[in-house]
């Protein structure tokens, strides 16, 4: 007997992004983190922290942490689910959703930790490819019809986005659980959020690791309406999210003009780094994300990432089918941006020497 | 179709113990927490938090916390895995190893989150009775040899504990994973880390929440060799543990003399405490945890949990089958426990009146 189910013993763990040791000089454009700290008002919350919070269990619904997302979004702190990271919230769903006669299905290439949720369920998966133009295969993706659907928009790696109207479609034509992951909708055009008022199969989910410049304090959360909820509530562990996660969170969030304006900058240097890039002669996608994907003129991604690396820039390869010839690229400070074509402008006067 | 899986729909959701609001005039012993105070590290570590460290993902490992447990434990970093609390590995371990066709065993009454995961997979359950002395069902869970077998060592709510020789015999005996949950091991006589060491299908679960005080943080542990880590990383969320419980946690682990200290008055006024519950005629079952499991003369402890409620006391009351006529009673501190002696004194007055 293994110790373990036999879908496990199959597969491989997932692999985080590099994460180069605090205070290593290195500049960093591989885990789309937010260039920009946090609202002043998270770390004044960590400050005054008392210690009888520390002692005590955390309230196991977040509730003072809802009640401000509640606020700054307009939805109801009842239609929310606090989560340790989105992730959690994934894996939540993946746990109440999916089984081996129960299929996960989503586009591809998009965040890679869909799949891993259906290789630990043993659950079917269907895996539509995205064309080159990274459209949203909504056509495929309705007729998979699924127990649970993942569209990631903005997607990651391409930072591409389906519209809302096309999600709308989607989640009508669709059975089980539509889940819009929103990691990056701080940086994006539109957001699916009515659509969870609308569907009561759609579930979107938000992180504060971009927009809100926290992914060291692992807080996400789920906007959804009663009939996902109570399914979802029996997956979650006890007290998912700490009371410090509860405490910080409901401050970034009360600061939302102190997001908003982070996000302002990074759109902006998105906008310059990509006519940087396409002048450079990268091919850049349309990106609304804090990221862009990027194809070499050449096509050599992976020697492209490694002569950055080499000069202490790191971006994201992903050594995939349709990635090998593309880069991830997160839109950093201005600076960080600037040496980052400098040395590929350096990388391709060397090239042609 | 149902938005979820069959066995998902049949459950219900675990219920946590009462929380009461922050500043509410309560004295609350009824979910386990710590009396004391955790370590002032704890507390000097958030102040000094760095808003890069919230800005940038955590290590995925909590390498600093791991060095720090590896330092106060006497065990390899190598041999810990991190956890958002206990329940996040306990989870792990049921997502990996359980199955419909996988069961999970476990002797009864115990804590109740190992049922709600065997629910969760919809594995096979095997429920070993707990005679009324509460001596560990050895020969019926090696019997039963399912793939993963739960032991809470000190058990919850009894408080009693099995010996090391019993677990390691419990071990030898069986073909899966033996999860030992020393959740209570700070205030216990043994602890079975040393099985870890040898046999590879063992694994003993930590916890901060209790000798350390830092319930409120969600930090956990699992000490476990190479056989089972590897299993296990791949239920793991990617960054499961937050930069703030990696950081709190490494400065409480490093603070070893504050949390033997407080363990060492626990223990002491759970003495004094069993001997009062004893002297008003409740039956106190031997306790090597932070809490008490009794019975009342009458065996009327719903009534009795009610009126403590009404008295501003909170204890906790499980409503099943062999945990009816019986209440479960965090130790707190001296003042807390001489309340709730004198709040029973007056019950038992008034009723023979």
């Amino acid at each position: 007997m293994s110790f373990f189910r036999e879908n496990i013993d199959a597969m491989d763990a997932y692999v985080p992004g590099e994460q180069p040791p605090a205070g290593a000089k290195v500049i960093k454009l591989n885990t789309n983190e937010n260039p920009y700290p946090p609202s002043p008002a998270t770390l004044a919350a960590l400050g005054d922290f008392d210690g009888d919070a520390l002692r005590r269990y955390p309230d196991a619904m977040a509730t003072a942490f809802r009640q401000a997302a509640s606020h700054a979004l307009g939805v109801g702190a009842d239609w929310i689910i606090p989560g340790n990271g989105s992730d959690d919230l994934i894996m939540m769903l993946a746990r109440a959703c999916a089984a081996p006669d129960r299929a996960i299905a989503y586009a591809v290439p998009t965040f890679e930790f869909y799949r891993a949720q259906a290789l630990v369920e043993g659950a079917r998966r269907v895996e539509v490819p995205y064309g080159e133009d990274f459209a949203l295969p909504v056509e495929a993706l309705a007729e998979a019809n699924a127990a649970l659907t993942f569209v990631a928009n903005p997607n990651s790696p391409s930072g591409t986005a389906a519209t809302v109207e096309q999600l709308d479609d989607l989640a009508a034509r669709l059975e089980g659980v539509l889940a819009i992951d929103e990691a990056y909708a701080d940086f994006a055009e539109q957001s699916a959020l009515p659509l969870a008022k609308k569907h009561e199969n759609v579930i979107v989910l938000r992180t504060l690791s971009k927009g809100y410049s926290l992914a060291g304090l692992r807080l996400g959360f789920a906007v959804c309406g009663p009939a996902i909820r109570a399914g979802l509530l029996k997956t979650k562990a006890i007290y998912n999210v700490s009371a410090t996660a509860c405490a910080v969170g409901a401050a970034a969030m009360a600061d939302q003009a102190h997001k908003n304006a982070n996000a302002e900058k990074i759109k902006a240097s998105r906008r310059r780094l990509t006519e940087s890039l396409e002048a450079l002669g990268l091919r850049v996608w349309p990106s609304q994300a804090n990221f862009v994907m990027v194809r070499p003129p050449d096509g050599q991604a992976e020697g492209m990432y490694q002569n950055l690396k080499n000069r202490g820039i790191l971006v994201r390869y992903f050594k995939q089918p349709s990635l090998q010839d593309k880069l991830r690229i997160t839109v950093g400070m201005d600076a960080d941006n600037a040496a980052l074509l400098g040395a590929m402008a350096e990388l391709a006067g060397e090239e042609s020497d």
